[in-house]
């Protein structure tokens, strides 16, 4: 402990399919378990700001709350009915969506608050909190409250871990998030693409201490984030941001001779073995339509050896782009492709 | 077309739970769509056996046979009776499990083969068939079977392939290979790891041109491979050939102070950047824990830097193996060490 693990794996979820939003889809998830500290949940925000910046989305803000600050909230607003919490939480989290207005009218009717509650409430949610310097000013609301205090005290130390290691521009605040309620207990965050905040967050995640309790006989701390991967990838695909290659081989191999596709294989086993990525023709058309297939599919090198070529160990090697067309002995054609591939 | 692609993840089977049996297992596909000829069925093994390679696998063996061989099979034995087909395969599969004696019982008991069809049925399965050179005499049995002759021309052609492309140790014939009757049409392979045989096929495939014909409107041909990863990793670990780290980090910064997980963090990414693979403690336990759970876990390097090293742009790294510790400068840690760990 603190035990790390990540998968990458299809989930599924009965929901209304929509733009962005689908039953089935490709989850990746980073967890840390066994780690009470806001290190940890620190360490799983990074490593999802690290994936969208090594996958090159262009902007990325991650917002974050945490659950004891929303329990504050409730404190300080006086909700002593339990079961009316989600119902308020539930509404809070609209605020983006249905604007001051929806949120009040939501509060009075569905959870049941008065006027004076209402007020409390906004006294806190319209106060200008999004960054680590704002916060003093949340702790001075909270006085008297002790999760609320403990809330800023934690989404404090966390900001200061993130900005430290060079992240604070990513980060920001939003007290409005109340996702997961049934299971996070602490730092709660979710991740907007710029000009695509419409889709929904692309990564999610939390603390959720008290939920692995419920299937062990102990309590053990633990935080995640999760990446909705083909969510992400229909925003770039929108934006324009995801070049699709008809194939990732460096290499192409037309077949001269449909009895010679072992030998083919054979040389595009050697290839492979040093490195390249290789396509092996599997029909002896003629060469005109072959040539025209592997430059439909962006190929560059074409690879050609019929049998005569093939017994005497060597190869030609025709570059789409310039038409230029060199022969030389198999054995070199891997580095001298590699050269011109990777170089 | 031909359209080639792979897929790795999770499956799930309703399977009685054994040693290497698992209800949900992980599986890596591939598959050809759209290429009649055996030079797909070809691929499809070659790269099954070039992943088998690629994991270090000691030794092991693909078994091949062909859907059309066992149909010529049941017409050379003369069972017109379609719906005691399967009866007849089913046993011959058990071949290598229950032996002569037990597949001649249960061909006449459950397939109501006669004594004279038995016979007829041996003198194929008994003939040695293992190698491309055994065909020309199984070829001879099917004389006046266009089916069987059929099902021998194509592996002919395909071990032939096989061979020419550098494979030809790696692939036996078997003609009691009976599996997946309900889909594949022609090739049909299973594959063994050497001395490991009990475990059962790691990794199956064959051609199945009338499969995708069912959910589109046009027929289809096509051929897949499947790699069991589960029950492979199963049999490597059994054979003591998986060794596993406790952690797959190049180095272990360790905290000296618990404030300092932010700063911490921060050298990490730019190691991380460089190009290592590395892992922030967590706890700012004291360093000679610190340094134990390091060695435990496998790391040789662990850096050091405390608030005044770090003011000072200064880490000290420590060789756990020799037990020497030098000091240098921030920016020159990620080259010193990379060289270091990657050799």
């Amino acid at each position: 402990m603190p035990f790390k693990r990540y998968q990458v794996a299809p989930v599924w979820r009965a929901e209304k399919p929509a733009r962005g939003r689908f039953r089935e889809f490709l989850q990746c998830d980073v967890d840390i378990v066994g780690e009470a500290s806001v290190r940890a949940d620190a360490e799983c925000m990074m490593v999802g700001l690290e994936v969208l910046a090594a996958l090159g989305v262009p902007g990325f803000v991650m917002r974050v709350n945490n659950r004891k600050i929303l329990d504050g909230l409730l404190e300080r607003v006086g909700v002593p009915d339990r079961s009316r919490h989600a119902d308020v939480l539930r509404a809070v989290d609209k605020l983006p969506k249905i604007g001051r207005a929806g949120v009040v009218a939501e509060l009075e009717a569905v959870a049941g608050l008065d006027a004076e509650q209402v007020a409390r409430l906004f006294e806190v949610l319209e106060l200008e909190v999004t960054r680590v310097e704002h916060l003093p000013a949340l702790a001075a609301l909270f006085e008297g409250v002790p999760s609320g205090m403990r809330g800023v005290a934690e989404l404090t130390e966390l900001l200061e871990i993130v900005a430290a290691a060079g992240y604070r521009d990513a980060v920001e605040i939003d007290l409005s998030i109340a996702r997961g309620l049934d299971y996070y207990t602490g730092t709660i965050y979710e991740t907007f693409v710029s000009g695509r905040e419409e889709f929904g967050s692309v990564m999610s995640g939390g603390r959720y201490d008290e939920l692995l309790g419920m299937f062990l006989k102990q309590s053990i701390p633990a935080v995640g984030i999760s990446l909705g991967v083909d969510r992400l990838l229909s925003i770039l695909s929108e934006m324009g941001l995801v070049t699709s290659r008809p194939s990732v081989a460096d290499v192409y191999l037309a077949l001269l001779d449909d009895g010679g596709f072992g030998a083919m294989a054979a040389i595009g086993r050697r290839l492979r073995r040093a490195g390249l990525k290789v396509e092996v023709a599997m029909d002896a058309k003629r060469l005109g339509k072959q040539l025209k297939a592997a430059q439909r599919r962006g190929h560059r090198w074409v690879l050609l050896a019929g049998p005569e070529e093939r017994a005497g160990g060597r190869v030609a090697v025709k570059d789409l782009e310039t038409g230029d067309q060199v022969e030389l002995p198999e054995v070199d054609a891997a580095a001298w492709l590699l050269e011109r591939v990777r170089g």
